[in-house]
């Protein structure tokens, strides 16, 4: 099934907009954890179990596990080996961030969907759609291209005005308009700054699907989010959950108030 | 040793501005190395041996090494080890072309500088310098910007016009002024593009040092290279040298020949 196909059907069964990004890093977790040989994938597996009834997708990020090296990367797999067989209906997007020229991206492809068979990826926009078609010819994967970040001084570039429209939403326009012609893009659009979340989704139409990352921790509003927004958003938290003292709680929690601003007209 | 000292020490003993890139793609190894349990390393190996005298630094971009999984992360780890042992007076620069919000670019840079130990890193502008803060608090590493790439398509965005600027010139000056309160970063631009290098160089001064990908299979153009760029540049090609059936004579040549132009007032 493809990606988009997959998280419509996981927001239905679950009724959840909720991501969970596991992110787990060695120095936050619990001593009795961080001592076994496979402590990111022990810490993800009590995460997983504990909320995949209430997700929309997890949202794994690279870097935690390159962190650690090879055996990161052997516990990233096992991560999404473990929600395939167990939880075969939550689709993974690996959050990556990957940008370089095609023969290069045809590479990081290969890790994304051939070594993890994960269902999306984000990547960068910065060197153009030519550079990113090697993921977009992926007609079943979506493609989640970065636009407005959710992170302090985001706006240094993104900001800038280009020919008379800001350039995270002169990406926005050309990533509705050129790259989207399998229907696979998505747009990362971070929770700190709904005003361009707003100008965002008023050029790229209510169809576009947006990743969402920076409530919870980053500080990122919920119900300025839904209405900057719409519903079509998959909106991630990840240190506020998976550091909760009850991740279930905390997941239940998160999901139960974006289904209630969601609801709101 | 910093990086920007040891990548002067390497250009005058080998009398190179010439980069390798260990971009080994299995595809295209030879049967009798594609079917080995290391065959990115052996590869690898061969190449070190035969150029070490020849280059100013090896660029691994890890594309090719994430393709293979925890298996290649491991074999990029040895292809690190391997030149840190045999080879130390030669940088290694990671092409890794990473971006993302501080605290995960934290986990990057400890798996490029702790896991794999190299001196320089490629890393993405589109977040902006706050979220780059992590790499460039590395004093004596190398972080070098993506400004102009070399791919086909790259001006989608680094060409637009940016309050009476390319973007472009943007990321080059703010990474020139603003960025580089550590004197630690470089710029990426690409030989397929002189005369964009020849704006960059003037606005960012003779100092700033360019890698600059995209001479051989890429086809940009060695002479008009040295023209635009000056002196102070890292050249690196990959594909032209390491599939070449004397990769020795490859790299003699391509280090003579960007010699000769270097030298040409």
């Amino acid at each position: 099934m493809d990606f988009k196909r997959k998280l419509s059907a996981a927001q239905g069964k679950n009724n959840s907009l909720l991501c969970v990004g596991l992110d787990p890093d060695v120095a936050k977790l619990p001593t009795q954890v961080a001592g076994t040989p496979q402590p990111l994938f022990s810490f993800n597996k009590a995460i997983i179990d504990a909320t995949a009834s209430l997700v929309c997708a997890y949202k794994p990020n690279s870097a935690f596990y390159e962190a650690r090296g090879a055996a990161g990367i052997e516990e990233l797999k096992q991560t999404c080996a473990y929600i395939q067989e167990h939880y075969p209906d939550i689709p993974i997007i690996l959050d990556f961030k990957r940008g370089d020229i095609g023969n290069t991206n045809n590479h990081y492809a290969a890790f994304a969907f051939d070594y993890l068979g994960v269902d999306a990826v984000t990547v960068q926009p910065y060197q153009g759609r030519a550079a990113v078609q090697s993921f977009l010819d992926h007609k079943d994967k979506g493609i989640i291209v970065l636009c407005r970040t959710s992170n302090e001084g985001a706006g240094e570039f993104q900001d800038l005005d280009t020919d008379g429209r800001k350039l995270y939403l002169q990406v926005a326009d050309k990533v509705a308009k050129n790259w989207n012609a399998n229907g696979n893009c998505l747009l990362v659009v971070g929770a700190t700054a709904p005003a361009e979340m707003a100008a965002i989704r008023q050029i790229v139409g209510d169809d576009m699907i947006f990743l969402v990352p920076g409530i919870g921790a980053q500080g990122g509003d919920i119900e300025a989010t839904l209405k900057a927004g719409g519903p079509n958003l998959i909106i991630n938290s990840a240190r506020a959950i998976i550091y909760a003292g009850n991740p279930r709680q905390a997941a239940t929690e998160a999901r139960d108030q974006i289904n209630k601003y969601r609801s709101q007209p």
